[in-house]
């Protein structure tokens, strides 16, 4: 693509470094923003700038959060005995909508990934053993991607704990509503092996 | 969505503003930029405000330019007789890369669109009346969409210019290399409507 500015060019590359958008996306989005006004662009810089300047991180789960305790850690209501361990932000806020977990989070902030050079020490799993040795905590809940990385990540946890607490995982398997032969054969394979008493 | 920070459901608010970019687009969007340093999103938020500030427009054919006359327009060995109607910077992207076009542009920056409330004034149709007065140009070429839209204002432009000028449009029929079963029955009727000497 060949520009006729190279301050157009300029904030296409810098939109298109976003993830999932393109070079023709990124051209949609400065044009858009061409035809407003300069305070609407104005807010959107200086929201993402407070990203950066303003944003903590909450001390005891890692969750991002406004002040030093998140609103979930700081819910007295919540079962802090059990900790549900997640990779990011986006797990936490799947896992409240469904309304059905009352424990709290902890967030690793990534998982293991040898291919992308993420060891043990780049994500928040130190901390972790720290929180549970100081805490009541007496169950913790891997609710992680299950993908390679995801079970290397629960595989190392959990071989650090072993025997010192009740270590759980979110269930794998066919999808509520789902279909058996719409199903790829490792989740089919995987729930046949993991299946669990018919409760009547 | 409930967010656990404001600062982040700011953010993704002033994204999601963009278009064709959803809630769920702009959490992964502003989650990437939390990973980042600050840097990379100085970079970012800087090059968005000087698309506000220090962008120019062509005094010529009001296209986007970093300088007072644009690229084009400057081009001594372009046909300056020859002047293409555009809706915006794209549309010249797009003709351009075709290598098929020498002569020059007019941006209009927008098309007629009564529902969207843009009449004749809210585009640069007048700039484009005083600047085929002022020059020697023999020829424009409307290259707009093919839409109401585009269609309204090739019209209203064209009712104008009647008699003191020649006004053609690009070509509108089956695509290079379409078959003729795949085609739309609007675009197959009028190119057979607009059927053209077959040259050998």
């Amino acid at each position: 693509m060949e520009f006729p500015s190279k301050i157009v060019e300029e904030a296409v590359i810098q939109f298109a470094k976003l993830p999932g958008i393109g070079k023709k996306t990124a051209l949609r989005m400065v044009l858009h923003l061409l035809k407003q006004d300069k305070v609407p662009v104005e807010q959107l810089t200086h929201s993402l700038l407070k990203l950066k300047t303003d944003l903590k991180f909450c001390s005891e789960c890692h969750n991002i959060s406004d002040s030093e305790l998140c609103n979930i850690c700081a819910d007295k209501n919540r079962n802090h005995d059990v900790i549900c361990v997640v990779e990011d932000l986006r797990d936490v806020m799947a896992i409240e909508n469904t309304s059905q977990y009352r424990g709290v989070y902890h967030v690793l902030g990534g998982l293991i990934s040898p291919v992308d050079g993420i060891g043990p020490d780049d994500i928040r799993i130190l901390p972790l053993y720290e929180r549970i040795e100081r805490s009541n905590a007496n169950e913790i809940i891997f609710a992680l991607a299950a993908t390679m990385e995801g079970d290397t990540t629960a595989f190392y946890i959990s071989k650090k704990l072993k025997g010192t607490i009740k270590v759980t995982a979110i269930s794998r398997g066919i999808a509520i509503g789902g279909e058996l032969e719409y199903a790829d054969e490792i989740t089919l394979g995987r729930s046949i092996l993991g299946r669990i008493p018919y409760k009547i």
